[in-house]
């Protein structure tokens, strides 16, 4: 470009460069629609004036115990509107914000509060004991301790100060500032991780700028939407949920948790819009039909992703008037980055049929560069027929900064240029991207891959199964066999053996699972069944059967 | 941040921070839906997969004659296929697109080729004689014409290839790359400059991905929208349109002049949901409404913006099933960059006040960082009082990178870390931003200012006024004095003194112009009121009153 005439002349200023942040959605919705809602909690009710200002509070109130830029402050909350103002208010003051999953046990928490060095954390009184056993771990390690006390919560105050206290010592008009960088980190989430310590995914302000973004364009969102936090906002920061309804200046609905009367309620009083959450939740919805014979009322719509929606929930959500949308990603591409569009074809189709297009995982993003399916090895792509296996990978600008001091991790998930995602699958004739499995998850039996997902899939479409799982059980002969695991809907009385025999009108011989374990099947607080869980419990029972 | 942890380790790599630029839109159409339509001209239809292959043929065919980052390839074209392609062909080559205006005189485009330094020209037949004067002008300056051979054209070829030749001569698989730098250019847009040379506006990739989202979001629009060429892409790069279009994977029905019968007829034969004009454009549409007494059969959106639409044209609009969303911004915006968004309570006023409140510039696109009033002497804000004038001021990354070898009008443009755009405003209560008028346009007479747009309001008023305008007209006793020039609807007979009496009623006495012209009024190719024409032809006959 040296000898470009645009090569001189045209540099970046402060009118024409501005760093990306969804920071700046806080502050345009605050000017353009201060007396509008903006957060309902059970039968209060904040504009996005006053959460501006409560956002600005907070900054101000961290900035004066001494947090300072790059600082991290932890979160252990469920969603209520401090979650929804830590999402804009700790940034504010350039901090770093690590929300932490509310199931985990005292030892994980105090390894994060550890290894993210936070400064703050904002607790909820209904994880005391939690947190209480957690802070002792951390054994004197400098930590202010601010308790959200929340009227529905019950436990101890373990902190200094509360959080309404905390905000009245900030000021409103706190003249917070853009991140120096938009490459800055904005946000610390610790990966589940069934093995070895949790990891520390780091998202940047321009990646979060641009998925609450694309949050919108995936799912056509109008103005003003009003949003269900089903969706735990501790999980990815709530798939940049938070930062879209500002943008959208929207209503964010809370929940404190995921109760279908409750839902329901919230739906027809609140006149929600969208919601997201795991089939699981989708299921549970689906289960209590019952208690809405009147229906929701208005149209809904809900995107799911964590597992592909099998024909039986996708068919339930329409009969109650919910549209579903399938998306795909993971804590390291900030949530959803990629999503299964529907394509106009698809509607004369059998329901089986959408449903087994729809439970792909699909195309990217719209503001994601790629997701595609490679070879890990030769990091060429698999050819588009539906049969070649490859890992799915992603390149964008909604992926992660990387493994906070892991750079042996980040190295290893960055390889070639390409976000490996760890997840298995083939890419279809039409570009859709289709889950074959989790490379731990593939069952090999004499000598043959089986899915456990298609084995799922099968079992899902039995009319008395609620919850399915296959996992891989040791065998002698074809060295793994697949082990069923299903929890029954309520009152169903269905037999091993009926099960057997509908998988064997479904199924290759060799795909049939020998043995099928009924029972609760334990899940991630984020609705993800954990097959680790399976497997212990498969070894454990190993000589019963 | 040094001594924070997430100061290292974290850095960008090719999987994580990609280039913004709005070519990777039509690199995922094609991928995506590569059977579906893209662009509709007459009786042809060209799919992304086409348009894509197409766009990688311009870029290689450019890049095999020498053209290379940084060059700039001009187009004199009308809305036609080949002006949509050259959106993404010309930067694929990493180029910079130069597209002129095709109601302008040789002078002009001989001055824009040369300022520019363009390597390329492609152009239309129905321009051939201004072309072939303008190359007169250039003098032997090494040019590539490639002529457009549209059948709708008539006309000489000037150059030493055809379009469709040009593309066989190139790669339909050339390896584009992105800008090295989102920052890089894209596009070079001349202002229309009343007065002496025009202006080079640079615009930069983030700009273009950034608008082009901002459009999609400011207008709700959902994908596979079907989007009408009524505004000349020429104009500020269609307003980033064409990467819209692109990024929702929607149509865009071509459009070689702006005329009633075809325009009804290609929204009604084409579904088109969308369309953006100048009000000349729109009050043309009405005048015409006879022409399709069965209506236009959908739903249609318009954005409008260059002047505020008076409440006959809303009110003709909504009449026709036409909405109508008031846009505002300059060239140096990327067309429009704020919006005037409706608010839920105004739906119940009565249609004038709702055309006042929608008239008014509005709020910055969501995606724009700031737009307000400044007093521009202290770069304070004004208060939100609806009285006190400043000057609109931008702010963000859909600002251009500045005018092309011009650093004195970039560094007065720039001031203070605002854009200045030169329109006289002030701030209502509701933070939305009212245009009183171009500085050049307030009328001082005896001492007090009138708004000449106060005035037109009022003349748009009355049935019988079609367009109108009022210029300062140089008065002895008073300073200035009002002068209307006003064009009125056909068979209508309405004097000067119906008008002036209609003024009298609607205004103070001394707002109320002595003086009306009839005829004509000249417009711009974008449909802008020629003001300074007014002012040459009011002096020209200064005599006769």
């Amino acid at each position: 470009m040296g000898r470009s005439p645009f090569a001189t002349g045209l540099d970046k200023n402060q009118a024409n460069h501005v760093q990306l942040s969804p920071l700046t959605f806080m502050e345009r919705a605050a000017m353009v629609f201060p007396r509008k809602k903006a957060i309902v909690h059970g039968d209060r009710t904040i504009t996005w004036g006053e959460t501006y200002a409560r956002c600005r509070r907070l900054a101000s109130a961290l900035a004066r115990r001494g947090v300072q830029p790059g600082d991290t402050v932890a979160a252990m909350l469920p969603n209520v509107p401090a979650m929804f103002e830590a999402h804009f208010g700790v940034p504010m003051a350039g901090a770093v914000l690590n929300t932490l999953n509310t199931r985990l046990d005292a030892e994980s928490i105090a390894f994060m509060l550890k290894h993210g060095e936070a400064k703050v954390l904002l607790t909820d009184r209904d994880f005391a004991p939690t947190i209480r056993r957690a802070l002792e771990l951390l054994e004197g390690r400098e930590l202010l301790v601010v308790d959200v006390d929340d009227p529905a919560a019950k436990g101890d105050l373990l902190g200094s100060i509360e959080y309404e206290q905390f905000l009245r010592d900030g000021d409103p008009d706190f003249a917070w500032q853009l991140p120096a960088d938009e490459w800055d980190a904005i946000s610390l989430n610790y990966t589940s991780g069934t093995t070895g310590n949790p990891k520390g995914v780091v998202y940047h302000h321009r990646g979060a700028y641009l998925n609450a973004v694309a949050n919108v364009l995936s799912w056509n969102m109008p103005p003003h939407s009003v949003y269900l936090w089903t969706l735990p906002m501790f999980h990815c920061n709530g798939w940049c949920f938070p930062w879209t309804v500002a943008a959208l200046t929207g209503v964010n609905v809370c929940l404190r948790q995921v109760e279908p009367k409750a839902i329901f309620d919230l739906i027809r009083r609140h006149g929600v819009t969208h919601f997201c959450g795991a089939p699981v939740v989708l299921g549970m919805l689906i289960n209590s039909a019952h208690l809405i014979p009147e229906g929701l009322g208005h149209p809904v719509s809900a995107a799911v992703a964590g597992a592909a929606p099998p024909a039986a929930i996708i068919e339930g959500m329409e009969k109650l008037g919910v549209s579903i949308t399938h998306v795909y990603g993971l804590t390291e591409t900030y949530g959803p980055a990629g999503v299964c569009v529907k394509r106009e074809e698809w509607n004369d189709l059998p329901l089986g049929e959408r449903a087994r297009l729809n439970g792909r995982q699909g195309i990217p993003y719209l503001l994601q560069e790629a997701m595609t399916v490679m070879d890990p090895a030769t990091m060429e792509p698999v050819p588009a027929d539906g049969v070649t296996m490859g890992e799915i990978m992603f390149r964008g600008n909604i992926v992660m900064k990387g493994y906070l001091k892991n750079p042996t991790a980040t190295a290893e998930a960055f390889a070639g240029g390409w976000f490996h995602t760890g997840d298995l699958a083939v890419l279809e004739p039409d570009g859709y991207v289709k889950i074959k499995d989790r490379s731990k998850d593939i069952i090999i039996s004499g000598g043959e891959n089986i899915s456990s997902l298609e084995v799922e899939d099968v079992l899902y479409r039995h009319p008395d199964v609620l919850v399915a799982a296959i996992v891989a059980k040791p065998d002698p002969k074809w060295g793994e066999v697949p082990c069923a695991f299903v929890e029954l809907k309520e009152g169903a009385t269905t037999k091993e053996e009926d099960i057997i025999a509908h998988c064997r009108t479904h199924l290759a011989r060799f795909k049939v699972p020998p043995m099928v374990v009924f029972g609760p099947i334990p899940k991630t607080s984020t609705g993800k069944i954990q097959k680790y869980v399976l497997r212990q419990r498969m070894k454990s029972t190993d000589a019963l059967t």
